[in-house]
């Protein structure tokens, strides 16, 4: 059976990884006959934003715990992610990533990766095994592969252009699709940075999963 | 287009609404055509649980911000649903059903439920719209419907009996099936009551769904 790990960075759309992408993507590993465990830095979030106000407020929440939520407490410090170990990588989205995987939120193209998702990332890429990345997800791509590599970050013309000034290939893309990147095998899905709907981020990260999991 | 009233609890599986059954069921709702809206009390969790160590800390949280995460905001106040503009109503299950919508967790068979939740359930039971409960939820309805309401709640003998001795009729279920009670037009199936995989939680919700939108 083959074995995903899957990245969380958080529980929540504006602080942590987009739960339903999240759901959406352990779902269809699941269908397609493989396993996933689930793996989170264990670090304080950016800030925490109360999700029915939209305010930042003064209350802190680790990325790990928050993560846990998701998979009825299944989820593992990333320091214990052993590339060997799996057959493919998959990123969700959600502010998480732009916000406690990076500083994309703060920084902008000048944003720099926390060295633990860096080295994680990157273990993958070193071993060329196929990986998913989602949404906002994509922006660490030109951090982990270098200068070239192909995806779609949706279709907000300053993100594309910020992942473009890093070195990326933007490509845009409709919310049901992907793009593949096949020098280094990497897809990439819009989801929530276009969808309106859950059934429309589904359709992408359906795609998506079966992609990845079809090269691994 | 059918639209359904979703009542969550949190978000998290240990003092909130299970994560992956409340996304399923939204999911669902919109493969079959219709919408929804969800709602939540506005009121402090019973307690906070960190998902990853089990612990219970001294944090507290608010059920209605919590329900938010799950759907990007769009999370509204129980006091503001309105049965007369919906069609069906279902309600994901999680421990946050057993201790922020009623005090069973604590209580068990001698359990009160939270004033408005009673309130919002009893509407749609006195319209005899459809309604589909989920996992630990079904839990309510004797409070609900009286004695002799149908309805499965997993096999634990425990919470069996609990709901037996509340006057409801406890009927054993597999994953991936529903039990209906058809004197009160009520859907419940056991998900994470039994599940022990996101695609088996999802094939007794995607049933429900089913169910419930065919009566609406």
């Amino acid at each position: 059976m083959k074995k995903v790990a899957v990245l969380l960075s958080g529980a929540g759309a504006y602080d942590g990884a987009e739960i339903n992408e999240a759901v959406l993507t352990l779902l269809h590993i699941e269908k397609k006959g493989a396993s996933y465990e689930c793996f989170a830095p264990n670090i304080t979030q950016m800030h925490h934003i109360n999700h029915l106000s939209g305010e930042t407020t003064s209350e802190t929440r680790n990325v790990l715990q928050e993560s846990a939520r998701i998979v009825r407490g299944n989820a593992k410090p990333l320091s214990e992610l052993n590339e060997a170990e799996f057959d493919a990588l998959i990123v969700p989205g959600g502010y998480g990533v732009a916000k406690n995987f990076c500083d994309f939120a703060v920084k902008g193209a000048d944003m720099q990766v926390n060295p633990e998702v860096l080295a994680a990332c990157k273990a993958f890429a070193s071993a060329f095994k196929p990986t998913g990345y989602i949404c906002i997800a994509p922006v660490l791509l030109p951090h982990v592969y270098g200068k070239g590599v192909r995806a779609t970050i949706g279709n907000d013309p300053e993100v594309a252009s910020a992942f473009t000034s890093m070195g990326g290939e933007h490509v845009e893309c409709e919310v049901d699709d992907i793009v593949v990147c096949n020098t280094h095998k990497v897809a990439s899905t819009p989801a929530y940075m276009l969808a309106t709907s859950i059934s429309e981020a589904e359709s992408g990260i359906k795609k998506l999963v079966a992609h990845v999991l079809s090269g691994a």
